[in-house]
């Protein structure tokens, strides 16, 4: 039979209708859209958008997507790309092991709204419940390994190792007149770690060799130097793992008193499961320790996302990178967290710039502190023990078969000796569904962990004997060798001891989520990061085991799904960006921005311009634009921008004439960080590819884009995109973030390559797809919007920010426009003139919207003293209703200081936030009242929340010190003026 | 080979510490049992308990259920027993339909503690956020029926056509003098209503006749009569099925008026989908609507849970049975939300009891009620539209295939004549993964849902197209005929219009459950609902799709998951009770309490004993007890109980004499709901017996016998279990409910039928396994816990119990206890003399316990003026020791009423519970501090629940009338001293 119906398409409503905030059937009669056409003076979108998108760079016709599927369809999709991969027990190892995520942390934290859609906690005052769960993270990390200071998490394992060679070099103070240097890297981390850390360390110019340090330090650097030619080289620091690739487990005490007597600084690569009752690097002398937090709950999902951890020794806390959680007081004196100790590596000169983090993996750090409180020390040294008696039951087990163990000391992973019959035992275990790990023809590596069982040891063995002897043997539990125990303390405080009933872990969890404001309760109006809807049906997937149980290095034909989904999710993004291919390796926009740098580098010196070593960037770029061009070994160039945020072109060409063919490429963003449409954008790409650079174009603000223009249609060589900011993966309270690079024909020999192989490209993460496990996010977003969908989001958020700009104006003057005087998906509000005339400040606004249920706008970036503001496409006209009356509301308060109704420092302005407890003080002292302090508008009678803590006293830490990312100003010649800035990449 | 390592057990952590509170290892060494039974003069649990439970009732060895298992392995467990049903499109129709959850409901509801773990409204003030939602589901009820007042849900569309076959009896308001009566029952009902109604009108002696419609009301209803030797019965009422199980879509007004005209009153069973186009029951006069809100968004969960529907007439609101939110003001004037309009069937004399329901299926009302609000009205209507649209195209396609289509007008169910073939086509369906329905050899019917696509269609055409034929057509929409046509408006108000965007859908459900308080934040200490933890891990099977996809009626083949885990569930709790048998069809304890006693009846008649019709109650019973006595056709006889609790046996030995022969059973409940073990339970049932009577033991307070003491084993005949106490189904704001029972083996022959098997035993709810879709958790609940730990939370219980007790009785006596001086597993705190003395009553606390965070205990149940307190298991020392702060602190508190600091009408206690706005107010003019009020201990400075409402004004409202349990006075004889109840069953 011939079907006689045309599929008349999807059954169910259109998502787009429920990403897209705006309504266009109000009860009414009134159509959202149309209300703020009307109020801007447009007759359609259109109209409103031709005029604000230069034609120079529109695109003339619809995206090549597929057409726009619903919900069901799309979970039925990715239910069958999930079905596509194969699960199995994974005994790989190599940095990623199975681990069980309790449920109730599960569904508490990476199935809450509460706590995925939260952002950075960059205003600390409505961020306590995610800063507290981040200091317990820290204080997991330093009291596991022994060290003072850790941060609240880095990317991966593989580039935190990068990192800590990086702050090696800085710690190590080498003045001017210092001699050759060079950090050793043992030859046992884990190959991801070697390969990211040598490229980091290549391109930025820091000498590492690689050293066997199996026999010793000494003996083992002496021969690595000499093979290099480097003998005699001072040795500034060195990277041991404490528990190698094959699995040893080293002594730590002997090699870093040899490191130590040799002047250099120790890092250790280490695992927290293990520290429970091995050595801990800090109890030894060792500087710095890193590694992963994955296997304390945090699924496999197929190499990330994961949060690493760095601690180190007091004395080089100040270098730290990454983001850091400190303890404060609020205006009443009570305690509050705050993001502190900004990393000062990222204000140092623009020639020593070493990295260039920005995020973290803040939810992942959060699951894996809530495991290490809900199992408390005990619990996890109970887990540590039981994984080190499975891995010696294999190991007894070997022997009894008259095989050779490689190693005696070992914590979870046993590397047998089958000259030539490792593919054979590979294949005999994943015949019983098990994955081990190869390194050679001769070796095979059973990584035992959490969920190891005793007849996972039984079929092991089986597996292991392939010659059918007889076995007669019973494992026994064994104490660690005492030269690699652990001796100290960990987990003492009381955190760790109070929430171990499932009831109360659950009531833990609420209260903390409970004191901050996300994306649930209300509006994130950041400028610069896009708070747009996660929708539930995208976050789904990510908790299917399918989908989160593959290991990284699982064999890519028990992948295809994995595949599928990525050669999509690359296809999609490739035809929106308008570039010939997409890596989604990046696991941060930072990443995504060194990678594409490096991409260009390459490029360069593959047609032998390998003195094409400058980076111009204009004035008003982002600060990790800077720091990654350091990072991939650029001199950075500032291009000045004109008073309306335009790059100037006469200083460009300037410098396009001064630096010549040493220019190897601009980096703009587009729209600007100033939220508008440049016109100019297309001659800034032709004068600098005249030149012979290469034109980067930050994706930050894609929002602005997406079915309008193609970065790479209107001039870009490269972009990376923030997979979390334009494609709905939530921002998890401060990561994970995710981001992939886009790249002309020409660059993509040069795009990252795969980790584990050392001949292929440099990779820039440690797992082959970065953070595989939530790219279902934005391909189901692709898939669920369609080209016109897409295109939409677009045009409404364009909308909506012209509609807050327009309707506050006059209140507050919008800084910068473009065409037609319209901005595009953000506008910067100036409070300058206001503070000048009444000492109301930008904080004060962004604190005392706190009080109305807001979270604050973006404060003083990328311009001091204002506000940025990004409706986004999510909010419906209510909501961004309510945001403008807030906001006018503030300005009548304003207005009263002004008046002299109440002075600055006793205004509801200044005091802002106004906890509970402070309201309902019988001390109220205040000259305003209680409720206008608490109740400025009615509506907030019935739906209030309520700050925690009062304004956090910026006195007692780094005042501005709120964000890891470098200003700016850190990169600029003297005398220019630049800005600050506070954005999450 | 031989494995040669025993297996070591489980690796993880034991489920047992999860889900029992008290902690061992506290860091400062204490033991959290051990504090409790120090302060009760214990050595150890044994010795406690040994002293506490009779000796008579004990176990004396464990229960032989397996060993407990990890959390993984029961989650391993149940993918796989998952992974053995079949998921198939359903298309059988028959009350349920396919529908699509959007994914924020299922995220923010199904998913969410906050909503889940909530407890049944009774107490307003607290419980706005789900009152509201609930008024919602009311709206959605009563403005698509067109009906003026709808209740908060029922069971299931089956027991809800016999709520209205009662109401109508009820309603009809027949004298004495008035001559045989009737109601007539449509053949077209959906056969599952057909039975249970059957069932239940014989049971309590109803007489119902069924006739065909289809020809007109008048000569259908006579050849009924006829047939059943009724000829010139009045006509009491009919029950019309306005989209019958034909799928036959009737034209209601004709029918209406036709038996308007004979005197009867109508209910119509109907769909709320369908009635956004079609005829509304109200607009036509109809007095009654009942059916299933299953395709709002609820997955079809093989048969349950489901929200059903009621909706009445104004003029017969009173009568309408089950819960009713309704609008009140609270002490400061603000509206607030509160059960309303106690319904008033359950206040009749015993003799006309017509209905037990106490409990609704909340959380499914409120998914349902939230589909609508999400779609809005021209959302449904679109919906609508569209499985119409597909209906049609199934029938043009049929005719063109040269097959009669049985009813020209129908909704989504299309009815084929294919002689002979039925089970042919069935096959083919099958084979394209569809399942359809054949009622008989000669017909199938195809019903269409939501989920239906063009695609299906084309599959099914291609399924009845067996012979081959060509096609050549194309469907086209087509309205509604008008005579089917609806006219009237719906859903006009606001809410169902402002949060259709996800985002404002994701906010609304927070801002809602924000409310609220349940066990995500605190303790509910109810006395007699067990407020145990709901794990995570138990909840996560429930949103499978290969648990939540099945239809009631898939083919028993498709569903063998499902039956090895109903088989397995069925095995472990008559294990546990000590029974021969359980069935899990009854949905509610008040349906197991129907069903035990049905089968008790059923079992008297099988052996000639019929006259057997009396029921004992002692006088401490839950008040469902004597409801159901009388649905079961049974004679309420009470008996007296001592003043500390106990049965007197010289009281059931007199009514024993008296009513000899005629004694049917016992119902007593153990523990007592006074809260101890009565000694002589074993007499008790011993006397009984001797004289020829059942006895039934109540189940609601098994969480202070599992493992100790077996009903089954100590004189039990059968039980029902609630498995939302003690086996951890979460209440979901009331309901749902399952209520199994368990039954010795002569009465296993009697125990619920398959709905669908007109020769099988009496059904008690609409689908064969009743609310399948939630089995998994108790089930995960038995295997997780294994026989040690199910008796450990039992003791545990105990223990805590006894502690809360001790603790509080210098302030609070404690009422009732047993052996020892000890009570069960819940306590009695005795208000009255402090009421006597300072007028603070019970209410006060309860109230005043907001302000300290708490839910309220059970209020005046059993014994007016007392605090019911059950503390569960899943406490740890740490909540009841604030919970014990805070009882004492408001002791405290009257204390300074007492001695004359505050008046009582102007005191904390009185003016409790204190909201944000009326301790911020500027007006503030109470004798005590704004702080006395909102922070009367330290701690909630720092974790504050403010009640969204003030004391919620009783006068207004039917005062005390907050449940819809009838109370055990309405069955007293006149003189006896009985008891209010509050209990969710």
């Amino acid at each position: 039979m011939t079907p006689t119906f045309a599929s008349a398409g999807p059954a169910g409503d259109r998502f787009v209708d429920r990403h897209v905030g705006p309504r266009a059937d109000r009860q009414d009669g009134t159509d959202d859209v149309q209300v703020m056409l009307d109020h801007l003076g447009y007759a359609t979108v259109d109209d409103l958008i031709d005029t604000a998108v230069p034609a120079s760079i529109r695109l003339d016709g619809p995206l090549d997507l597929p057409a726009a599927r619903t919900e069901a369809e799309v979970l039925a999709d990715l239910r069958a790309i999930a079905g596509k991969n194969q699960t199995r027990t994974q005994m790989i190892g190599l940095g990623y092991y199975d681990t069980i995520t309790p449920a109730v942390i599960r569904r508490g934290v990476l199935e809450s709204p509460a706590w995925y859609t939260a952002y950075t906690p960059y205003q600390p005052e409505i961020s306590q419940g995610r800063l507290e769960a981040l200091l317990n993270f820290q204080t997991v990390v330093s009291d596991l390994t022994g060290l003072e200071v850790a941060n609240a998490s880095l990317l991966d394992e593989a580039t935190a190792v990068a990192e800590a060679v990086a702050l090696m070099w800085r710690a190590a103070k080498r003045g001017p007149a210092a001699g050759p240097g060079v950090v050793v890297l043992d030859s046992d981390l884990f190959p991801q770690s070697l390969s990211v850390t040598q490229g980091r360390a290549e391109a930025i110019g820091l000498p590492v060799v690689v050293a066997d340090l199996s026999a010793g330090f000494t003996s083992g650097v002496a021969a690595a130097l000499a093979d290099a030619d480097l003998t005699g080289a001072d040795v500034v620091g060195v990277v041991v793992q404490q528990l190698g690739a094959s699995g040893q487990a080293r002594e730590l005490a002997p090699l870093v008193d040899a490191a130590k007597e040799a002047g250099a600084l120790v890092t250790v690569a280490t695992d927290l499961l293990a520290l429970t009752i091995l050595t801990a690097p800090g109890d030894v002398g060792a500087d710095i320790a890193v590694g992963s937090a994955q296997r304390f709950g945090v699924p496999l999902f197929y190499g990330g996302p994961h949060a690493a951890f760095m601690a180190v020794r007091k004395g080089i806390e100040r270098m730290l990178p990454g983001r850091i959680v400190g303890v404060s007081l609020d205006a009443d004196g009570a305690p509050a967290y705050r993001l502190a100790l900004q990393t000062r590596e990222q204000h140092i000169r623009r020639e020593k710039a070493t990295s260039n983090i920005c995020t973290a993996q803040a939810l992942l750090a959060i699951v894996a502190s809530m495991y290490a409180i809900y199992h408390g020390p005990d619990g996890l040294r109970a887990i540590a023990e039981r994984v080190h008696g499975r891995a010696l039951a294999v190991a007894k087990g070997a022997h009894a078969l008259g095989l050779d163990v490689e190693h005696d000391d070992f914590f979870d992973t046993v590397r047998i000796v089958v000259p030539g019959r490792a593919a054979e035992i590979l294949a005999a275990a994943d015949a019983v569904g098990i994955n081990l790990y190869a390194p050679d023809a001769d070796h095979v590596q059973i990584a035992c962990d959490e969920t190891t069982t005793s007849f996972h040891v039984e079929q092991l063995l089986a597996v292991l004997n392939l010659d059918g002897a007889d076995l007669a043997f019973v494992a026994a539990g064994e104490p660690v060798p005492a030269r690699l125990a652990r001796t100290s303390e960990y987990l003492t405080h009381p955190v760790f001891h109070a929430h171990r009933s499932e009831t109360q872990m659950m009531r833990y969890l609420r209260a903390l989520s409970d004191k901050d404001l996300a994306l649930d309760r209300t509006m994130i109006p950041l400028g610069s990061c896009t708070m747009k809807l996660n929708a539930a049906i995208q976050m789904e997937p990510i908790s299917w085991p399918e989908l989160a149980g593959l290991h990284p290095f699982a064999p890519r034909e028990q992948a295809l799904g994995y595949a599928e989904l990525i050669g999509s999710l690359e296809a999609q993004l490739a035809e929106i960006t308008g570039y010939a291919a997409v890596s989604v390796q990046p696991n941060a926009g930072s990443q995504g921005e060194f990678a594409g740098l490096l991409a260009i580098r390459n490029y360069h010196r593959s047609r032998g311009e390998g003195a094409r070593t400058i980076c111009l960037i204009p004035a008003s770029a982002h600060g990790t634009n800077a720091a990654s061009a350091a990072m991939a070994g650029m001199r950075v160039v500032v291009v000045a921008t004109a008073a309306d945020g335009e790059i100037l072109l006469d200083d460009l060409r300037a410098k396009l004439d001064q630096h010549g063919d040493q220019v190897a490429a601009i980096m703009i963003t587009y729209p600007s960080t100033h939220g508008v449409y440049e016109e100019h954008v297309r001659e800034v790409c032709d004068l600098v590819h005249a030149a012979g650079g290469q034109v980067y174009i930050d994706g930050a603000n894609l929002n602005a884009l997406v079915g309008l223009a193609k970065p790479g249609q209107f001039g870009g060589d490269v972009s990376h995109l923030n997979l979390h900011k334009t494609f709905c993966i939530p921002h998890g309270g401060g990561g994970p973030g995710v981001g992939p690079i886009g790249v002309a024909p020409h660059l993509v020999p040069f795009l990252p390559g795969d980790p584990l192989d050392p001949q292929g490209a440099t990779p820039v993460a440690a797992a082959p797809f970065g953070s595989a496990g939530i790219l279902p996010i934005p391909y189901a977003y692709v898939s669920l919007m369609g080209p016109d969908g897409l295109r939409r989001a677009t045009e409404i958020a364009v909308v909506s920010a012209n509609y807050i700009a327009s309707r506050l104006n006059d209140a507050f003057p919008v800084l910068y426009t473009g065409p037609g005087g319209l901005v595009a998906h953000e506008c910067i509000l100036d409070l300058r003139p206001l503070t000048a005339q009444t000492g109301v400040t930008a904080e004060d606004v962004a604190k005392r919207l706190m009080d109305y249920g807001f979270h604050a706008p973006t404060l003083s970036f990328p311009v001091p003293g204002t506000l940025m503001v990004e409706p986004t496409e999510s909010e419906d006209l209510h909501e961004l209703d309510r945001f403008i009356h807030a906001m006018l509301a503030i300005r009548a308060e304003i207005d009263e200081v002004a008046a002299g109704t109440w002075t600055l420092t006793d205004s509801p302005l200044r005091n802002a936030p106004h906890t509970a407890t402070s309201v309902v003080s019988d001390a109220w002292d205040k000259p305003y009242s209680r409720e206008t302090a608490a109740y400025p508008v009615a509506e907030l009678r019935t739906a209030k929340y309520w700050p925690p803590v009062r304004r956090v006293d910026g006195a007692r830490g780094d005042r501005n010190l709120v964000c890891s990312c470098p200003p700016i100003e850190a990169y600029a010649e003297p005398g220019e003026s630049l800005t600050t800035t506070e954005e999450n990449r």
